[in-house]
């Protein structure tokens, strides 16, 4: 019984590992067809979106098969609940990759209005964090969970100097708000995939340590 | 085995009910505190979302020792599910509260550039979907949820016109540009609010059909 838990639980840690790729893969995807402007690639993250939503729906069902059926405790207990709480934040992220494919056809084929670096870098870091995060999880590190909220500072630092930047560069030429406002929901869409990747650590450390802590 | 399950059940959904309660409760606070800029009521958004927070952890932790203790199978199964979902989507109207208190805080004392109906609006139907999603899983009534992705397509609607109005009034008058985009947040976190709801309301057709299916 004992042995059936932890084989079934090593297939949904697999699967797990396969939505965090696929989500790091998402984000890279939508920064692309935005840095690019290749509209039609910013029209495929929904559909690929649409993938890692099926995923999680498979990993939710087999934990919830995995409670009803193996009836783990405590520790275990905890596990697959961080399991569920995982896959509802990596799906979030998802949906984040798709808000920003839909700023970027709103954008369209007009010139972007300054060359963007704030805004790659921050999807950079946004992806190390997923990847940290759920590297945390498999190794129940919460030195790594704890280094995920630092990372999410410098995310958030990031995103209060593009706010200010672009609020200053509507002001001087309010002929480009329309786009600044575009560059501005993304910004907030990567600052909310970086929360999204702290909330896992929180989750992490609650596993680890029975304790609920904001981290950030 | 069987009646004590129900009992557990009935126990969830009193929590549940409680915590919906909560999150309209939250919604009209931060909007009240936006439309009469009390900074002092927009503080204590973050602190009453703590709590809600606190209700969603309780209800998880029922809802996985209930599946490991009762082993419930197909539709039940299906119907805790649904509970740890709506839980998730109910705890981030929360958070999407707290953001719209975040950008009262920002807006500060500085006079209102337009008297607020349009957002108000879309608050006070955002808080009926949540009435509503929460009545369709009680009732198990998919009619009831299909209705809450109606409403969704009005909140769409406004939040849609915010949006160009603002962008305009921007446009006409750069030395508002700040005030204007908070106010674009403010409406883009109903506009998520209003998603959650629908969510629920798609987890109440998987819940009664079996079938995933998006409503909106």
């Amino acid at each position: 019984m004992r042995s059936q838990f932890n084989n079934q639980l090593e297939d949904l840690n697999i699967k797990l590992i396969k939505m965090g790729a696929m989500v790091q893969e998402i984000i890279e995807m939508a920064l692309k067809a935005l840095t690019t402007q290749d509209l039609e690639l910013a029209r495929k993250v929904p559909i690929f979106d649409d993938k890692i939503d099926e995923l999680e729906l498979e990993i939710e069902m087999e934990c919830m098969k995995l409670l009803a059926l193996q009836q783990p405790m405590a520790k275990d207990l905890r596990v697959v609940g961080t399991i569920m709480k995982i896959i509802t934040d990596l799906e979030r992220m998802g949906d984040h990759a798709v808000n920003i494919s839909k700023e970027t056809l709103k954008i369209g084929e007009t010139k972007l209005i300054k060359p963007l670096i704030d805004i790659p870098r921050m999807a950079q870091l946004s992806e190390a964090m997923v990847r940290k995060s759920l590297d945390a999880f498999m190794k129940a590190d919460i030195d790594l969970a704890f280094e995920v909220a630092k990372d999410d500072d410098a995310v958030d630092e990031i995103y209060e100097r593009i706010y200010m930047e672009l609020i200053e560069m509507m002001i001087q030429n309010p002929t480009i708000i329309s786009q600044a406002t575009n560059l501005l929901f993304i910004g907030r869409y990567l600052e909310r995939i970086s929360d999204h990747a702290t909330n896992i650590g929180e989750r992490v450390i609650y596993m680890v340590t029975g304790e609920l802590q904001e981290i950030n």
